[in-house]
């Protein structure tokens, strides 16, 4: 049988680990490998490259990235390309396609599997938001690389006696912020799920600097939001560069401290550090489980399916099940987060 | 209400967060902490001392190892001691104990249990044996530090066109090994679970200098066997310090490849490296969930249970479950494994 | 005898690293040491504490920032206080100071000296910029912290073909942006001793994408200067919180670049991360050997000498040689740079 | 012009990123670069290939080992292949070599210098054995790895009341377990230079035990010695495959420490792990550094010279002056380390 695969959406750390993971389990199953190049994209056009077991994939285990590049295709051109990305596949002698991506390419996958493409999908985000299994890859690296540089301030902040706001990713829900700040130690945490009060956050503050510790660490998650009334929120605008020309929600919060409080604080905006790089053992773990599952579901003639990480076993789910919504952070979650705050 | 709380066993990165968040969540629910030193001994020894969420309790987040320190107890000693452990816990006006350890901790803590004395428990250990949970924190440490040893070995390995065997921890079960190979890219993988034959090993390795790569690694568990009757073992004995007398399963393997192939073999054994130092992001959150939630089980009136991850969420299971068996590498967990052998 | 030591100025990984071995060494030597709190402000306000090589001495090696404090205190005030500082000194019966800090606290130490205070000054800085020293401790981890980043970089532009300009630490001097930018294989670098022409920035770039390398990172130092003529460069101002109100050097370049290209461009600021933390082995080597040598020599009854790194060798060298002027980056080192440009 | 280059003897962190420097430089000074395998070997037996600046090289920065790969030559078939060496680079129009190895390789150099054939040395050991320059690359990569190894096991050792013994690489100089030592806090340190006593280093364990500090780590280059008539060593002998049959210094060492103070003692042997892996920020900026100066001075006409670190410039010295003798740890450099023993 002869697999097609494709990376699309942003790059995690792991992508190239499931790719290596599909192309070795295929060849040993007498199977051949192909990819598409920038997602979706290269499928349309026909950029396809033969992927073989050789030394160059097996040393893309610990590469960030995706070798297959990535890109991202409007729906409506994607659908209306649908007899051009059949006739491809079919010129290519594809029996099946494994999609690797976010929520976007899990719908494209469900609807090619509609439309009688053989697919399976691998969720991939370092957000953690995809629904219908416990956790995606990229998303342990992320939050390593986030907790890696809040320890590192807790010394900077300790020795000036100053407050640090991090702003970290997560723009929908607040896995990432969740994560690192537990582990990071901070001493609170806002995630876009829960709306907060900068009182609150002050309050934590001040308790540490009563209790002797003169200095703090809060995380932020990039999407959250003030609780509607207690603080003014800057609302921006996009320059012609495309850049935010409002101030980050972190340097908000940070002011906003300082002019309630008159500590000294500091902002740290991680930004794109905590997508690229050499992916933890963790998260080449799960990457390599999911791509061997993949392929194996592929040449057994499943579709319209997606890999899953169920407690300690990779199953197989209804891609319908993984995009249906956003998967959140839950109440209890935050509760956890809380009894740890400053 | 006043808890106690105590390390035992093995050391393992990860109980330091579980204390700090034992002593946090507590007196955040106007409870009070104190700690027994040196395990089960310091309790029966009545060596305790008390612990508040201060600056030296919210730094040890990072630290490896138990800032109580550990020990190990015959369970006829302890059993023995029963009265006076009682009276010990009713002096210092304990309500509750939240016991963290491995097996032989949770078996300690059940027994109590079942003689009056209310206890929580918290399953630890590196190795990632105990049942009734999917993973224990310390677990995913060893795992990393195995792995980052693993990537320094491919380059030196593929420089010389030598085989390096890696030998990692797992006396009974596979999980590090596992694991670490899969994350390391290891060309073959041996675990107790699966009696291994060196002619397999030695097929993988030849492989791969067939198809040019004229390197390989291969992870054993410590405790990996020969299947009978394919490799005379070394069965050893022990000097007069407690040292192996016998060579080590690693450098039995390395000699019977380079006798088999002719390859250039070495062997390096990782040692107690995988147990110490600072725990992975991964580990601190588990260890603190783990600390958070056996504190409020524990003030909640709950007792014979122990702390459980089932998928996304943290649970309460009985102890006697988690105590029964050592949770072993599942014979479809190892298929997967060598999918991706050399 | 006895000692004194405080640290001055922004905080550094390894000044822990020098108390420690001040501490140590003096007491072998039966000497004792008191530490004064928040650099020279604790010295003029008396607030003093004795430090002893005991088990809270030993583990700070491998603590970021400073367990006195650190501090800044305006030169006239400092001045004023000289007859306070001698009797500070006195009442402690300290036979003489080891002052740790940058270029303003050498000068101070170099002004106590000529008034007749014993002083010996251990040379800090991130930044690399003291003069007659080869390097200071500090600069080689936030170089590493830097160089990592940069890493994590290289595969999230590659992956989506964008150029990405990171900017580090260095409002005078370009030494962390010249071994970050050699040390991650960044395509372009820009410091502030060679001001520079995005043109020729614009044209690396372009280089890559021809060659099919369809990204790149350039690395630019917080106080580069464009060329006079060749880019508007933003002045900007401070706002009410001592933030900057205009656009940082990296986001200008990223925003010209985007401009005369046309390429999507990035920005990633690293900020505080780079001066936090654990140091590195080289650093603790280094930060460690001028506490021992500080020690010796003032123990020894040296004043108005600073420690100092000599190829191999610590040397003494007298503080007027340490303070004259900084240490900039030669135009040879960066004609080194350039040869590896994109 | 054209330049040639090879790798010879053990590998090294930052082999690649020198071939990198001088494939780039050579590039951009308009001249042309191959590459021969496994060292001298290859260039007897004339196996060679085109290096050029490509994506493939830009990225081997980070990768450890060697690309060409390595090996040893006798230095009597070295020599008796002379006039086939010349013909090799005559025939591939080389007009001169850059050698990349430790002492013999340097010496290799220097005869085929002595025997009309242009060399340019470029010094690698991480041993930092080579005399005439200040650092060798590699060698910082091999103490931060001990040192991250050594960092962990002070977290075992103290939860257990333990001491470990670390034994490092190092047979003929004690530079790595100088530097790992004391980046690590060992609390004793011996090295081959100085042979040791067992009875001091128990004095120091003792001395902690003393003081409450119920643990030690020991830090043993695999080449330390005894003084004479203070411990008899095992003298060992080799088997069949080349192990050494006695027990490692470390080994021996520990038993000798329980056999005089009852503790409990451990040994770790970190072995490959050291010499292979991404190198660090410091050695990738000398490595490159290294390779542009190696460049520039073979393409304009220098030969019989090795570039060399002195304080901060890299300079060019007499290929004589690098290959006389083995650069031991000087008395004075051991009395610092020993100013911080337990």
């Amino acid at each position: 049988m002869r697999l097609a695969t494709l990376t699309s959406g942003g790059d995690c750390p792991g992508l190239n680990a499931v790719i290596r993971a599909v192309v070795r389990t295929a060849n040993k199953m007498d199977s051949t490998v192909i990819g598409y190049e920038d997602g979706w994209v290269g499928l349309l056009e026909d950029r396809r490259r033969d992927l073989y077991d050789d030394a160059y994939i097996d040393k893309i285990l610990l590469r960030g990235g995706t070798i297959l590049g990535t890109g991202r295709l409007h729906p409506d051109k994607f659908k209306a390309g649908l007899d051009q990305i059949k006739s491809n596949l079919e010129d290519a002698k594809v029996d099946a396609l494994i999609a690797i991506g976010g929520e976007g390419t899990l719908k494209g996958a469900k609807w090619l599997s509609d439309n009688s493409v053989p697919v399976i999908g691998v969720p991939k985000t370092i957000d953690n938001d995809v629904n219908a299994t416990n956790y995606t890859f990229g998303f342990d690296t992320a939050v390593s690389v986030a907790t890696d540089a809040i320890d590192r301030l807790h010394t900077t902040a300790e020795s000036h006696e100053r407050i640090l706001v991090v702003e970290v990713m997560g723009r929908h829900v607040g896995w990432i912020a969740l994560h690192a700040g537990m582990a990071g130690g901070a001493h609170h945490t806002v995630i876009p799920e829960e709306p907060f009060d900068v009182a609150d956050i002050c309050k934590s503050m001040e308790r540490r600097f009563q209790m002797g510790e003169k200095y703090g660490i809060v995380v932020v998650a990039e999407g959250a939001m003030p609780k509607e009334g207690t603080m003014q929120a800057d609302e921006g605008g996009i320059d012609e560069f495309g850049h935010k020309t409002f101030t980050g929600i972190g340097q908000q919060i940070a002011d906003e401290i300082h002019r309630r409080t008159g500590y000294d604080v500091r902002t740290t905006v991680l930004g794109h550090i905590q997508r690229g790089g050499t992916p933890t053992a963790y998260d080449r773990v799960l990457a390599t489980r999911y791509g061997v599952h993949a392929t194996k579901a592929a040449l057994a003639g499943d579709s319209g399916k997606c890999v899953s990480l169920q407690g300690e076993a990779i199953s197989l789910v209804d891609l319908e099940d993984a995009v249906g919504k956003l998967k959140v952070v839950p109440p209890e979650r935050y509760a956890t987060a809380r009894a740890l705050f400053g």
